[in-house]
């Protein structure tokens, strides 16, 4: 069934409280909607939701390609997305638009043929458990938000850090004490030397922190600097925004570079996502999944791919929780860091 | 819908007239028909074919899995194909079985669906070329079946080569006055030692011989072998027997040793072919498609597939040409060369 028209929507969020991690502070939160109808009127949603800190797009640009698609999109069918991901290879400068193509083309498609997206992807599950992300604030804040998550039932907390070594172990150790059965996931977001941030994860090592992901230490680019901290850290060292693309993700398995690397719809829409999936695989190297801002509805595309492929150790799926949202628009249901997909 | 019933069924096949290879030859084809039957009634087919000489399975031990394969997926939903794909990876000693289950899985998913094949796979293309292979024979008999052949319009021929270098190349240089829009892949089945097929590349790049593959020139797991010949031939090398699964691929890609993988469903299933073509793409390498011998049934799914994902440089989908078949059971249509796949 071939695309009629397709359509761009700027939506605004306010963060429930300013979100900071070690490039800046957000706290507000601008998307672009993305709805393609289809020529029997079925209608498939995608969401761009970009960090100009971590990829350069802003709202204002991402909105101005909506010509660009529709010319590059309209006419063509959805059963033929190979074809359309032969176009939305094309937007190099915006992923988070991609992405949202991407994402409201298997939406379509799926729709049309009577299938849930995590069915598409292969109906690996249908429940997945998330983390939860605590910003950089105060000592006595980061405790008392993860004290909060705890009791909703949060286990896996994820720690932004990479401004302050010093002020991050404290935290950390600050927040262990809450329940024995914490994991962390650590995201400097490239806050650190090579040399730090082996030193944080030698400290934490040492007072037996249950870090399961050290994500991102160092600058994206600093591949050597990433390899270093990978052999010479005793946990897993994930690669973020060192990977957009499968050739980003080649690039650091053939360079033995990492461990595990953070896949996120909005860095590499469905297509190269597909592709790292199975390279990671191929590799024996791990996978999380993250997200940028999306609300509930682009997160749920996130919830289908991962819980379809069934391809992820670690789910980073809590933007929208951090969103003040007046409609919630997931097709999912969540109770704590438990989220579940209706089978058919 | 969950999978009610699985059953084998051994099939015998005369080769028109004998086919060799350098590890063989071949009369007879004894493959085995995998159906799968869901709880709605809906059917999958796919059929396994393997050759002795390059997988080391028999028709007697693949249908002898009937039962292994019965108990392990009995009961499970196509539409949780990722998790049958799990249960299929099992079958390590019989990879024109897996390749089989998986084929009649996808083709019962897009049946229920109303998915033609080849949209599931992403739809790329709807026709494709396919090339001919002539087997080793007497100078004569090849020129005379390549006359043939090119006067049916193919004119991409595969000769088989790899037993005796100098009638190989009398032979490919007699065949190429045919006409000068001929190219060829030479196919050595790991027949020559590295110095011997940079050697051949060498005569026949000096003949201006248009070689558009040069495939496995040399034993399976002589990874650096294929590498010497990957970098001293003018022409691209393609890993054949060398790549059955995604882990061979990579391992490849890693060493640099191939320009190109020639992907066959069954040496590696569904699953890890789609794997392969996303290992490719992401590492800049060629692809084509082969097949072992398999009857109009099991060429039909290659051909969704390649079509599907358009990933393949070159088509060898020529195997259900060489049988004496009954019946034609392929939902594709031919002339000469030229496949097409009917349009929804």
């Amino acid at each position: 069934m071939k695309i009629k028209s397709v359509e761009f929507k700027r939506v605004f969020y306010r963060y429930k409280e300013p979100f900071t991690i070690s490039l800046g502070t957000h706290e507000t939160q601008e998307n672009v909607e993305v709805c393609i109808t289809l020529e029997d009127g079925t209608r498939g949603y995608g969401e761009a939701s970009a960090l100009f800190v971590i990829s350069g797009e802003t709202p204002q640009m991402l909105e101005k390609m909506e010509k660009t698609v529709q010319e590059m999109i309209a006419g063509m069918s959805v059963e033929r997305y190979e074809l359309i991901f032969e176009q939305t290879q094309k937007l190099k400068a915006t992923p988070a638009i991609k992405a949202a193509v991407e994402c409201a083309v298997i939406d379509a498609f799926c729709k049309r043929h009577g299938l849930r997206q995590y069915e598409f992807f292969g109906g690996a599950k249908n429940k997945i458990e998330t983390d939860i992300t605590i910003g950089i604030t105060t000592l006595e804040r980061t405790v008392e938000k993860a004290k909060k998550y705890y009791s909703e039932g949060f286990r896996i907390l994820k720690i932004k850090v990479g401004k302050n070594l010093k002020e991050d172990v404290e935290k950390i150790l600050k927040v262990n004490e809450i329940g024995k059965d914490l994991s962390f996931i650590v995201d400097a977001n490239q806050g650190y030397s090579p040399k730090e941030a082996v030193e944080l994860a030698q400290i934490l090592y040492r007072e037996k922190i249950n870090v399961v992901v050290f994500e991102q230490p160092v600058k994206k680019d600093d591949i050597l600097g990433l390899k270093y901290v990978r052999w010479n850290s005793p946990y897993p060292v994930a690669a973020d925004e060192s990977v957009f693309t499968m050739y980003d993700a080649l690039r650091l398995i053939k360079e033995e570079a990492i461990d595990m690397i953070n896949i996120k719809l909005m860095k590499s829409g469905i297509s190269d996502a597909l592709a790292i999936v199975k390279l990671a695989k191929a590799a024996g190297i791990q996978l999380m999944i993250g997200c940028m801002g999306e609300s509930s509805l682009g997160i749920s595309a996130s919830i289908h791919f991962a819980a379809g492929t069934g391809a992820f150790a670690y789910h980073d799926l809590d933007s929208h929780l951090s969103l003040v949202e007046e409609t919630f628009r997931g097709d999912f249901k969540q109770q704590g860091p438990l989220i579940t997909l209706e089978e058919t």
